[in-house]
Parts: structure tokens; sequence; C-alpha cells
């Protein structure tokens, strides 16, 4: 099903390439040499259509920075107060998203670049129980592996702001989190990057901090349908903060961590094959009559032959102040949207966690689910359909 | 003087500005559209040459994201330990900015999109101490506005890490911090951004996120060298972290905003005048034979008359994670060059400190001087002048 969400936003993540530089920059296309000017400077000026049938920020290529910013509802909460809250921000992101300042902006200079901005909206099974409803999401079981941090788990609300400029990020956590306080706490904020606009091709697939492609077996182009949207609209959100032992994973040789990993490193080949996006070979054997995608490979755990079971991941790099001693503070938010947790990230998940090489360098120290409610149309607002 | 670092620098400069984008990409150049390529990706692969007679990371346009990494050094430190530290990280720095992994560098993949990268070597007083030398630099005396932590303050070894791309930022500081460890301990890491590259003109000013145009009386072009460049190619650099105190910024009504810059927020124009560069007009009344420029303005009580005792501001904006209420953290990381901190940095800092409407809004929270020394050849190593 083609929507028109889908159909906006394509023509937008387009329209969000651009041109970078100044009056002196020179794009060389093949034999001529053509001067860029700043009418061409369209990374801060490109926009993410706000509504529609589904929630910008999802299947659109992930722009360069995000903040993932939690809020715990007050006891008493109710669907009224909600509806209010809900109203609101919706108002405030529909203004921001296409460069207009907040009703109410105090900071107005630094809306007009919102360099592909989205703020996408995720409900957690607080919200729906404080609206006196059954949560359709349920926070996830804990998992062997895990080693949860409360400061990085859980929440009522989420906003997801993405944006390819950090600045644009920062205000608009900024303008969101004062109009949200009235009606929420602030829980968690968790503030990522990939690669800045400009450094690689949207199509390529990013490295973590690991030095790991990550992302190669996402669903691309019209895979991502049937892999996120339920017919109405929703989709669920999984956000899980994974540290990486970078410490000890730079003892590793590199053919040790291609095998925790099962791709090349520096390709992002599987180890079955010689391309990024050779699909791996699980029946091949190696030289010496092994598997060569060795069997607890994150890649060999993880993989799902079921298209419509995959998830859609949209990670994002962190990477904190390191302690006195230099151990650094970085790791991955994970962020993965699925039509359902219990049907596609639980099993991928439990596989992982009950085996998987790569289980020795990461570990997750926070987690969170939500539903994510339907877009809305000019006059409508994100939640119309669960709170009223 | 013009010297080859001015002009190597100068050309990639240049060279860094790029076009941004995939193969959809379409440049629309006046009249012509053309389609750019995945080889126009110029921005991650940009690099900034790294030997010369003065360091970069001075005088360039300052790329999108910036870590300043200062060290303590362990008691007992001696003047040999301090060269083979050196002679270890400049070599670090010249393989890593050309977009080369350092030797043993444990996650290769990730050196390879410079972006821009440099490294600037700053040495505090307790360098030279540990040296045996006398510092050329000290720290700055207590001003009435400083409320100083020493998780901010400090420092005996500085490295400024600046690159167009925030994975680039990330592993670099990691390589260097290893290879650190066995001669200093971490004592505080900064990390801030400004605009990412495509979203302004590099010549275009930056806001902060107090919305202020910042850095318009900045030196430009030829009026840098002056200011910065010491004969032997040295310079100095001050690091003060400004809490900016948002919460109250927020109450303030346009024109209150305005009168304690003495710029006109949205234009950045001084008071005196329309146009941001419009120099400020001190003697110019308003309607009511006021000054137009108020007396106690941030920008009235910063001027500075003679061009060669300004400072090179090169800041960038922090934003850490709010607190409960929503409060946020967040501010400036204010790096000034200048050839003498005695001379240039001080008095602008005391008149500001003594009286400047803007001290309600920002609080010097962090605090730390560097002598920066100068550039070196191919052989050579950061530090040979001082510790040889």
């Amino acid at each position: 099903m083609t929507t028109r969400r889908h159909l906006l936003a394509g023509g937008a993540a387009v329209a969000g390439l651009g041109v970078a530089g100044g009056a002196a920059v020179v794009a060389t296309t093949g034999r001529e040499s053509v001067p860029a000017t700043a009418a061409a400077l369209t990374t801060g000026t490109a926009t993410v259509p706000f509504h529609g049938p589904r929630q910008a920020g999802v299947a659109e290529d992930p722009p360069a920075h995000a903040a993932f910013v939690a809020f715990t509802l007050p006891a008493g909460t109710d669907r009224r107060a909600l509806a209010r809250m809900m109203r609101l921000l919706t108002d405030d992101v529909a203004r921001l998203t296409q460069g207009v300042p907040a009703l109410g902006d105090t900071d107005a200079p630094l809306a007009v670049l919102p360099a592909r901005l989205t703020v996408t909206f995720g409900f957690g099974p607080g919200l729906y129980r404080a609206a006196g409803l059954r949560p359709p999401v349920a926070d996830l079981p804990k998992f062997r592996i895990d080693r949860l941090e409360s400061r990085w788990s859980g929440g009522d609300l989420l906003l997801q702001i993405c944006a390819d400029d950090p600045l644009t990020v920062a205000h608009t956590q900024r303008m969101l989190i004062k109009d949200t306080r009235p009606f929420a706490a602030v829980r968690w904020v968790q503030q990522g990057f990939r690669r800045s606009p400009g450094v690689q091709a949207p199509e390529h697939t990013q490295r973590n901090l690991l030095g790991q492609l990550d992302g190669t077996a996402n669903p691309r182009g019209a895979e991502i349908e049937p892999v996120v949207w339920n017919p109405d609209g929703s989709t669920t959100l999984v956000v899980r903060r994974i540290r990486a032992e970078i410490e000890t994973w730079d003892k590793l040789a590199v053919t040790d961590k291609e095998n925790a990993v099962g791709r090349r490193l520096e390709s992002g080949a599987p180890l079955s094959g010689t391309k990024e996006h050779d699909e791996p070979d699980f029946a091949q054997l190696d030289e010496s009559g092994l598997p060569a995608m060795p069997d607890f490979s994150h890649v060999t755990r993880a993989r799902v032959t079921d298209p419509k079971l995959k998830i859609l991941r949209r990670p994002y790099n962190y990477d904190g102040a390191p302690n006195a001693a230099g151990h650094p503070d970085s790791g991955l938010i994970f962020a993965s949207y699925q039509r359902s947790i219990t049907e596609q990230y639980l099993p991928i998940q439990q596989r992982l966690a009950d085996k998987d090489l790569l289980n020795e360098w990461i570990t997750p120290i926070g987690s969170a689910v939500f539903a994510v409610p339907p877009g809305c149309s000019p006059g409508g607002w994100i939640g119309e359909q669960v709170l009223t």
C-alpha cells in the first residue's frame, strides 16, 4: 500500500539531499565544473512533511543527529490531560518540522533551518494505562545479557527528534521539553549521531563505533512497507542502549572480530561472500570443512528468513565522556521499528541473547518499548485515534 | 607573513567544502540542473594538511564537531616522557588527519573519512613545570562572574579534535586517548557542535543556543595573521565552558535580549545599524537621546579598537541532558586564539566580567589556558622546540 505519507516522505527524502558549501564550491560532474551558489545550501532548508496517515521519522533515511527523549507521566494523569498535551506537541512539531517557530518559541531564529527535522511520538505502556486503555506493547522480558539501568529504561512518552543539524535537534528538544513540562517529567535523554550529511551517500550502510557496517540486512524501499506499517498507519519502536566494550574488542585480531560478527570488517561482506550485499550462504563450508558463517556469529543468529518478520533498524552512535583512565563510554542507541514487537523483534532478540559471539563485547544497559500511533491530517493531532 | 601552513590550510579549507548527497542529488545552479554523483561526496574525504610551521585547527573555518580533551600528567613526569608522548601523538595525528589509520589503529575502517580532521595540541602550565620550564601561560585570575568547577577546568595537555563528521571525532578521540594513557590521565572532555556541513555557508556567522549570532566581530582572512600568530608559529588558547541560563533568558522580551547583546537577534546588526557587519556606532543616539548601543551591552563592553588586540573566537555549542524538571544543561565551549592571553584576551574578559548586561544569563563554569606550540615538518614532532 502506497500512502500519501509515503509518497510525500519519499519526495522529501530526495529534496533533503543537497549540495553543501558556499560560493567558492565547485561541483565536478564528469567533464564540467559548476560553481555552486549559496542557494544550493539545501541541507538546512530541506523539510520532511509532517501530516499524513503515518508518522514521519520512521521510513526515511535517518538524518545525522538524533535525541531520544523519554518522559514519565505524574500519577493522576488522565486521558483529557494527555489529549491536551498531544494537541500542543502536535502543533509545535507541525510547525518546527517545516522551519516555522513554535507558538511561543523563545528562540525563533533557531527554528528556520529544519534540516529534514522529524519528531516521532511513541506511547509507552504507562500512557495507555493512564488513559484507562490496555497497552498494545509490553516491556521486554529480561534477557540474560541485560544489565539494564533505570536511567536509560522505560518511559510513558517518547519523542524521537532527528535532523541533519545538531543545533536544530537541540532547539527542538528544548522547545518540546518546555511545552511538555506541565504534563510530564523528563525521564531520560539519549543523544546520538550518524555520519554528517555529505560524508556518505544515504544508501551506504553506516559504521558503528566498533567499526562494523551496521544495518546491511535492513529492508530497503518497498521491503519496508510490510515490515513496519500496520494497516491503520501505526507501528512499534524498541529503543535499547547498547554499551560497546571497546576496550576488550580492541584486543581482538581482525579475524576474531569478523568471526564474531559473521562479516568482513572492511567490506561488510558475509564470510561466505565477497560483497556487502551478498546474501549470506549458511550452507557454505570453508577450506577446513567448517561453516563459512560461524554458527554463533551475530549475522547467523540474527537471520530472518521470512522478509515480513524482519525489523527496520534505525540506530545512532553515542559517545559520552571517557573516565579518568581513558575508558570510553560509547555504544549504540539501537532503535528498531516493526509492526509487532512480539512477532518480529522478540524472536530475533531471544536468539541473540541465547547465543551470539558478539555478546561478549556488547552490553544492553537501557531498554524501552513504545507504540507509535498513526500520523494525522492538518487540524488533527497525533494520538487522536488512541485518546478520543 | 604568509607561510606554507597558511597557504596549504587555505587551499584545504576550500577543498573541504563539497557537494553533499548521493546519486539522486541534483544541484540547481541557476538555469541548469546537474546530477551529482557519489564521487562528489567530498565532505568526508576532505583533508587539512598536518605539517607546516603552524598547527592546523586554528585559522581554518571551524568544522561542525569538536572534542576538547584535557589531560593531567602524573607526578614525576619528566621532559623525556613528554617528548616520547608527543612523538607518538604527532605520528598518530599526522596519519589520522590524512585519512590513514594510526599505527596500531584497532578500528582502522573508521579512519578513512577524515572530514577536515584537525588535532591541535595545547600545553598547559603544568606541562612546562614538569619539563623544568617557565610556563608561558598562567591560569586566568578569578573573575567575579566565575562559578568554576574543577571537572571543567585546568589541564596539562589539551587535544582540540575538530572534524565535519562526529564519527571521525569519536574515533580520533578514542585512538589518541589510548595512546596518551601510558603518559597522562583524562582530566575532562568537552564535546561541542556547530551547524552541519552544507547547512550554512562557511562565511556565515553561527548562532549559539541563546539564538545569538556569535562571532560577527571575529577577524577574517588577512586580519587573522596579526591577531593569532607569533613569529615562531606559536599562539595561545583559552577554553571556557559558559553555561547559558536559558530558563531565565527565555523570559526576556526580544528587545531586552537585544539590549543585553547590543545586536538584533534576527539579523545580528548592531543596534546602531541595519546589517550584521555594520560597524557599531557607539556615538549614535536613539530617538530618546540615549546611546543606540547601550553602555553595558555585551558588544559595547567587548569592543576592541586596535585590530591587533582582537581575539579569534572558535566556539562550539554544547547540549547535555536536561534534568527531570526539563531544565537544560546547555551553553558554549568558548575557545579563543590570540598571540597573548595577557595583552588580548584578559582586557576584554576583565571588562566583560566587570559589567556586561549579558552576565545575568551566562555563567562561566570551566576555564583553562594553553600555549599552542608551532607546527612541525615531516619527521619532526609537535613540541620539539619546547621539549628538546
